[in-house]
């Protein structure tokens, strides 16, 4: 066990300390398990998509120079020399003067190189059609290789997978495909005060919140939780829990009792495993200020603030985006792009730390306002009536009402 | 089977058509299998949240009138008259001049109002503290209910649960909760040029991308997508599968080749159960025109465009809403808040349809800049590429470079 002198990281440092852990391994996974997963390595295309020049509308192939001009008091008179079925290769060519009936999706004839629509044609017998609208090069055609060409980098290692990326591959042909294997997560509650949910709490105890809306925000981030459930403040058996945690898990949450003894305890048993080092001790976020980070060998222990509001908070802005290194994708805080709002009323905040402030998102004409919640961060119904956190940056000593912010998903 | 005028519907006219179909009945799901379900109906906290005063810091409990005023240089001097431990009712008081120890989440003893943090506080002996700062009434305490009070309506029916809603159904004692249960979607790909993504294309042939690009999009909205596989376009067989998908799943999506021919064969099987009936046949909304909702029975058949960009669309703009309904939540377009972006190019449309065009978002000096994706719609890559849709709005006759639009995450 390393120690040594530690000082409250920023949340750019903490962020920074992740490279420090190794990424979950590459595992194969049928593309109907794919979605949300991560991309372990890039995808090429093994082949052109699509592999041959198609019609995207019902009508005539033609060569696009005989239709130049045409209209509906000028048609253009061409002959009909075949049709194209779908799923084969036209046995005949299209040449100048002529046309073929062509279905969506079906093959371009050689020697075409634009499809009329049908609305704009008039078969006047079997072998002649009226075209009363003139077509560019390429109109209404999709081109071999236009969606890919064969060897190009169809998806980037790190890309998380959604429904029109697992398309993609489908269209691919991957039927199966190489992603990170999902993070075992496992969960533990401290506190001599705590409760199982199924229990009646007596007069001073409280029922477990915050295994149960960690391991929400674990499932949330593709993780796998393992609940561990409850364990008392003494350091054998949180020791035991802990050390259950590593055997079975990638990463272990232990939303330790907030008050400084049980902070310490919490500290004292992640240390006391072989090849175990304090990564963080303190972050300059609030709130969640006491977090820890110990990697002890690959694995991750993160104490987490026994706060409800702080353990969440917390996840979002530290928990979930070393998930998000863990799996190879990118970094970013909470779920989704930030949304722009205007701040409706001022935020005090302390330089020399991130403040991360609960608001509420209503429409105000037309535009997004942001109202914050402010409340003790031991209430769980401030997150319940939150729809995200706006941040106060560190160097500023608030926000005020009218300004624009940034709203993180939450 | 009713027939009768059909006139192309606009999107909120389809929306509107919803409530013929009843909602997904309750099913009881535990806490662990609760994340992003709809509630059935509203939950009532049945005790008060939290159940007793707690302190949110380590320190003192004290009357706050016996602070008012003390500093550094002048403290108040108080008798230390016990200590309360963690999970247990304290069994003394605390009266005008007294003070006891407190740990973070402790139960506050009759006749204290207030907490001093331990950071404000000298003890001199066992039995005196000086304070140093004044607490006001309630600082540092959170009260009995201050979450929620019992018989106080905690959450509402359609909420959808995030990690906090279940951190408060935990708080509350639920450890299973009535949700929707998930609509299963059976999904049927049509095509005579169609294969599955297992099998090599012949020339002329394309892989199956629909299937796995809706069954991912099902997932997505909490749905169980029951793939049925590809079906030739002919009328007994794609009947017979879609008899499959009504005696197994709640809503069947077929995406239908795209020509003329493949549509009129879709809507023909379609109609061609007993007690259906053509809700939509048409949608004044681009891409996404040749939409067909049937009501057979209870079930709905959703008939979709085949080119695989429009039927993600169309999933998005009104399969994901009519989902949403069906299990009681609140309806809206696409995944997400929409975000606000400045438009980087004129975008042209029609008047009369609402135009959905794939967007490319990125940051230019500090603010999101939507670029939009041209490209047949075809094409996968088209949405690969995007991180949203803008909607041009059936009244206008397009975009300007430089307007600000809501993107709608996809």
């Amino acid at each position: 066990m390393k120690t040594g002198f530690f000082k409250v990281k920023t949340r750019e440092e903490v962020w920074g300390e992740f490279e420090r852990f190794p990424l979950l391994r590459p595992e194969e996974v049928p593309l109907g398990q794919a979605l949300n997963r991560v991309l372990a390595k890039a995808v090429v295309a093994n082949e052109d998509l699509p592999a041959f020049t198609r019609s995207t509308v019902d009508g005539y192939a033609v060569c696009a120079k005989d239709t130049f001009g045409a209209s509906e008091s000028l048609p253009s008179l061409l002959e009909v020399v075949g049709q194209v079925d779908m799923g084969e290769t036209p046995a005949f060519a299209v040449g100048r003067g002529n046309a073929a009936r062509i279905p969506t999706g079906g093959m371009l004839p050689a020697g075409a190189d634009g499809v009329v629509m049908v609305e704009y044609t008039e078969e006047l017998d079997q072998r002649s059609v009226a075209i009363s609208r003139s077509v560019a090069p390429l109109e209404n055609v999709i081109k071999r290789g236009d969606d890919f060409r064969s060897g190009q980098k169809a998806l980037p290692a790190g890309r998380r997978l959604r429904a029109q990326e697992i398309g993609l591959l489908a269209g691919l042909g991957y039927h199966s495909i190489p992603v990170r294997r999902r993070a075992i997560v496992a969960i533990i509650s401290s506190g001599d005060e705590v409760v199982p949910v199924e229990q009646n709490p007596e007069p001073g105890e409280l029922r477990d919140i915050n295994s149960h809306s960690l391991a929400a925000l674990v499932q949330d981030c593709g993780g796998v939780p393992l609940q561990l459930g409850l364990v008392s403040d003494q350091f054998q058996s949180l020791q035991d829990r802990c050390q259950e945690a590593l055997d079975r898990a990638d990463i272990c949450l232990v939303s330790g009792g907030s008050s400084v003894g049980s902070r310490d305890l919490t500290l004292e048993v992640l240390t006391s495993f072989a090849d175990s080092e304090i990564m963080v001790h303190g972050v300059a976020i609030s709130p969640g200020k006491p977090t820890i980070l110990v990697r002890t060998g690959e694995k991750a222990f993160w104490g987490l603030p026994g706060h409800v509001a702080s353990a969440m908070v917390v996840f979002q802005v530290l928990v979930r985006p070393f998930m998000s290194y863990l799996s190879g994708a990118s970094l970013a805080l909470g779920q989704g792009l930030p949304v722009p709002a205007r701040l409706s009323r001022n935020v005090p905040s302390k330089q020399g730390r991130e403040d991360f402030v609960r608001v509420k998102l209503r429409q105000e004409d037309g535009a997004l306002v942001a109202e914050p919640i402010f409340g003790e961060s031991a209430l769980i119904s401030t997150l319940v009536r939150a729809d995200g956190l706006v941040c106060v940056h560190r160097h500023t000593e608030g926000l005020y009402a009218g300004e624009m912010v940034e709203v993180i998903g939450i």
